[in-house]
């Protein structure tokens, strides 16, 4: 199999610590990374990994070789060198460039699915970059790709114990209500269903479907979105094949004896879903972006300007997110 | 130190089950039963236990009398027998003259402190019962009597790893964000302090406050409920000798890392509190009703309809709530 596209994401973050520490640790599912070598080999030095040994090509179409002594690097220059801690906005360019050449990389075969580094979302607004994140950029690079069955963006997050796919990602609470549609909630179950099977080998997904009010709703007594939208949402579902309930309670979804019911559950705003991914798999969680054309993974935290540079980071979810964006591409190509 | 008073709850529920089985377990706390001694004993009778010993009382100043071999019931009787699994309304008086009389006997000295055991709203209401559950009832029935500090209800659960206090309850929603102000949250944040200081022993409490939106609103970018609510409140707080930071974001709050840094959370609404305790302590979370001149606990779980009469609902949470409510009442004491 291809190795794995690692886009670098920003230089002044805790990203390229992480990648120099899993490409020292050689454990790794392979991967080639997409971004400034320079940056890299100074990530390197800060953690006193020994001098690692790049192979720097200006196209993806020479990410020909690629063996475990020497890491592949996908040309993309930083505009200034990275401060650890300390942003800059000049360098939004490059960080956008390592995401678009890591999806054409994957695109055009040379890489098996895409892992992306944290980026700060400010950072790149700043310079103009219009998307709220990852997930709807890269689905904007894919639009044009075909893709059978039902086409995300859906964000989930993923970990051993369980997986969260999310009907409403960075949007104000109190603005949640008006933006959720039984079509769109549907939409997020069929994607969810699509890619258990397609990308997990969950053969018959059971999927789990999360309230919105307190108790979800107690029939109407504590709001009416679970039986005005979300129940619906769930006929839909069960009337196409798939196997999920009405709305449940969210707070009683979370425990062990809950968690072994479902493959998948479907959280209807972003805290609902992250409260208990983070509380069970803070470390470990990866944030795997579903029903694109191609397979898309991250770790599941931001780029840490607090700690870069400091050689603390952790790459227990780096480490999860290359682990598993190697094993659903692998699943994707025997299929 | 006086006994607990048990409120029997609705007895078509779990509850007479569990105080059957924590009776027959004896390890327990000392209590006595404010109910129907008949239903208790059907209970006992239904899970295969010996015949318990009970003593009736027709007035709280009579239980005098407590030991290990003998449970005191403070008579409640029912209006119609019970039937496990199938609540009827004739009952919800005595299921609330039980919870008076549970306060009556904790104000009046003969109890220590009150453990309920569940309720089912919508019968209690069907009856005209007005209030929204334990927690405002209780509130209510100690409304004249004198307490020290800030006075709630605030409604906290509390388990082995985590205290989670609420600032509001049963809200739907999308209503949340029009109920909750800068002052209910600072309210919540006192009464949660004091208590922590004056039931759990807690010498410098040191609280953390929960974000309403994604990523606590990101500055503003995503909603401005932190910034013109939530904040301010965390401010107030600061400003009386808190030790509380401003809102964080409500998925990075509960794992492990994260729990040793504050000794309670104050969350916005109810899941966002509910989902990290219910997820890290489905069975053996409590109910805490904090700021009220009587000590008060319960199961954090509901009547348990469909299992009642069975014999499997499991009292862990039932004993978590004897156990805390003893030790709060201790500590009070000796105050």
């Amino acid at each position: 199999m291809k190795p794995l596209a690692v886009s670098m994401g920003d230089p002044a973050g805790i990203g390229l610590e992480l990648a120099a520490r899993m490409w020292a640790d050689r454990s790794a599912p392979a991967f080639f990374l997409v971004g400034d070598p320079g940056a890299f080999e100074r990530a390197s030095a800060r953690l006193g990994l020994p001098t690692p040994r790049l192979k720097v090509a200006a196209d993806a179409s020479e990410i020909g070789y690629f063996d475990h002594e020497i890491l592949s690097v996908l040309l993309v220059p930083l505009v200034r060198e990275e401060i650890p801690g300390t942003p800059h906005v000049a360098n939004a360019q490059p960080i956008i460039r390592a995401v678009e050449l890591g999806v054409e990389a994957v695109r055009l075969g040379s890489a098996s699915a895409l892992v992306t580094l944290p980026v700060a979302k400010s950072v790149l607004q700043e310079a103009g970059f219009g998307f709220p994140g990852h997930t709807e950029f890269v689905a904007h690079l894919t639009h044009g790709d075909a893709h059978s069955g039902a086409r995300g963006p859906v964000m989930m997050l993923a970990g051993p114990q369980l997986k969260v796919a999310l009907a409403t990602i960075h949007t104000p609470l109190a603005e949640v209500p008006a933006q959720i549609t039984s079509a769109r909630i549907a939409h997020v179950g069929r994607v969810a269903g699509e890619a258990l099977r397609r990308d997990f080998g969950v053969a018959k997904p059971r999927l789990a479907l999360c309230g919105f009010n307190p108790h979800a709703g107690e029939n109407g007594r504590i709001g009416r979105e679970e039986l005005d939208i979300i129940n619906p949402a769930a006929a839909i579902l069960r009337s196409e094949g798939w196997d999920i309930g009405d709305a449940k309670s969210a707070d009683s979804l979370f425990h062990e004896g809950a968690r072994v019911s479902y493959d998948a559950a479907i959280a209807i705003y972003h805290d609902q879903g992250l409260i208990p991914i983070k509380t069970l798999h803070f470390w470990d969680a990866v944030n795997v972006t579903l029903g694109l054309p191609i397979v898309r993974t991250s770790p599941d935290h931001g780029v840490g300007f607090d700690i870069a540079g400091k050689g603390v980071a952790r790459a227990d979810s780096f480490r999860a997110a290359l682990h598993m964006a190697a094993a659903m591409a692998a699943r994707r190509a025997s299929a």
